[in-house]
């Protein structure tokens, strides 16, 4: 749908009801264009595990109602005066926002920019104004885009230009989810753990992200590559996708740790990446991960959860445990960098991703705008 | 004292009283050698933390009396019949066993050996015997060596033979420190923490591990060097040695994440050593470590340290925590390693050490062989 008139459809979360996520398919108005800003005609958007968090996260720290989206993908409809990445009528793939002024920004780490908080997940009030309820001011600018609408005001900080990358609108909106969950699967096997062909990689959860691991971990020759779910589908497209085992934990009193050595010569991974958030599997992976094994945590735990690490025991095991998101990547250039390597047959987003139109009604509260 | 008939003085440490250590030194008999041992005379020791810890370590778990000491220096006297790497008259040092047989071993990691906690800790029964204490049966064999004593029972894989590359018996006696303190400190700058021109390295506790670990960063070319303690002599011999700012922790409220801001061009460091293992110091490091950063836990934290660790926080700063023990080196190597640096007057082990001789009485609680 184009914009012509100032106005627009999005996927409008109210304040959470019994915490439950109340998301509704709204008319909205958008405001006046920044500088700074474009506006893009949303083609798909990827729907995110942060989305649901923020869905049904603290009134206090973010005010209701709220647009979220941060995997869109779409064309330029409009840019600001100051805008150079792109213009009307190019392809983009959006991504996270970042200051480019701290010291991590300058050394080429956007995603652990010390703005990052407030730049993508506090958003900004008035970006829409939701006609259908009354008028009320509604917060946008989720990761710099609140893609989760028919037309977005987007920040340029958060755009990627594809154009020439990508072969018509199908690719861009099979691609849509790169800037976040596939970019963070991918980029945390090459840019945080630096795995290579000596690495045993095991896999926690096989959502976007985590099949995304698998495909990295078999582009970059990792001997070794354990998928763990519980859900068969998806262990049958981690081994399709490069797996060399898989661990399914679907029955109660699995021991992971056991499992995955019998499927790497008796030894703990060196690389055990968790995409989970679950904190049993974490706890389990500290423990069963190699001695001078990384333990990588990606999957977005409890808001709460503490990790209660025993220190002795862990510094004499020399094990590394540390936290990732985005995969440590630049967008603009990492996003170009995996079209690459989809367009080589290396990275088949296409047996991850299916479509969903958006035919919600008022209130349900699952939905993916295309 | 050269041993003739079997017998040997040592400092044995029986069950603690009151939690204090109580060590005395006593005549003892040494038990016969085996193939892969040999009989070293210890010219010096250095003494460490852990050989504290040990001297109050719960009885369960190993058998009091027991010899502790794990830096020795010394003249080998007998080598068993299957001893290849030091025959009598040699040089050695003194270090941590391994296995050589597990897969870190085998990686050339092992300070990290599945074995570790086995082979260095446990020890042995049956080493000694007191004959000043009517022929208690004594442990032996802390790490491969007990070198609290005149002479000493060592394994072969705890031997790094330095003939032809030490100069002398006072040499000797100043390097017994590199086959744990030393190399701890060096090592984690080197191996662990990969330091290099572009870190802020921050290093809290300024004994003989952190002291060398400044040494290191300064050898590295770090481009800040900042060491952390209480008390001044350390604080000036950490300048000395190469510390670029220094943090005075002896006033109640000096907030270091604070002042390592004002001695880093108000960033964070890049990689924090923690040679305290006191938790509200490991606690406050996690917070002001630069993003990206490294936390290596180095000091031996109380034995049922648990470290709360709030999981979402944490992945989103990209930070690493990890421990490691005896700087990931392989003594072999790397002591040889040390003593080039020393000789060109790159680590001045000189400023670290001072002797004393062991003259204590029976029941008291401190001492040095010599």
């Amino acid at each position: 749908m184009a914009f012509t008139d100032g106005t627009t459809q999005a996927l409008v979360a109210y304040e959470p009801k019994n915490g439950r996520p109340d998301i509704r398919l709204e008319e909205v108005e958008l405001r006046k264009l920044a500088d700074d800003e474009l506006l893009v005609c949303i083609v798909a958007v990827g729907v995110c595990h942060t989305d649901l968090l923020f869905a049904t996260w603290p009134a206090d720290q973010i005010p209701y109602p709220r647009v979220l989206g941060h995997e869109g993908s779409g064309i330029v409809q409009q840019a600001g005066s100051r805008v150079s990445r792109a213009s009307i009528g190019d392809s983009v793939l959006l991504s996270f926002r970042s200051c480019a002024a701290c010291k991590t920004c300058k050394d080429d780490h956007p995603s652990f920019c010390d703005q990052f908080a407030a730049l993508n997940y506090a958003g900004e009030l008035n970006a829409y104004t939701a006609t259908d309820s009354g008028k009320q001011r509604v917060h946008g600018g989720f990761f710099g885009q609140s893609s989760f609408a028919r037309v977005a005001i987007v920040k340029e900080s958060s755009v990627v230009n594809v154009s020439g990358l990508v072969r018509g609108e199908d690719e861009l909106k099979l691609l849509a989810p790169l800037g976040c969950g596939f970019q963070t699967g991918i980029g945390t096997v090459e840019n945080v753990a630096s795995a290579g062909p000596e690495d045993a990689v095991v896999v926690l959860g096989l959502g976007g992200v985590g099949l995304a691991a698998i495909m990295a971990a078999k582009l970059k020759g990792c001997k070794t590559i354990i998928g763990v779910d519980r859900l068969p589908g998806r262990l049958a497209l981690a081994e399709a996708l490069g797996a060399t085992g898989v661990i399914d934990t679907v029955n109660k009193g699995v021991e992971i740790g056991e499992e995955v050595k019998k499927l790497n010569n008796n030894d703990g991974p060196s690389v055990t990446i968790d995409t989970t958030g679950n904190m049993d599997l974490i706890r389990g992976a500290v423990q069963w991960t190699a001695n001078r094994g990384q333990i990588i945590i990606v999957g977005v735990p409890p808001p709460d959860a503490l990790f209660n690490l025993h220190l002795i025991e862990f510094m004499q095991t020399g094990k590394v445990i540390r936290g990732s998101i985005e995969g440590d990547a630049d967008p603009s250039k990492y996003v170009p960098r995996m079209i690459k390597w989809y367009r080589e047959g290396k990275l088949p987003f296409e047996k991850l991703v299916k479509f969903y139109p958006v035919t919600m009604s008022p209130r349900s509260s699952s939905g993916k705008v295309q």
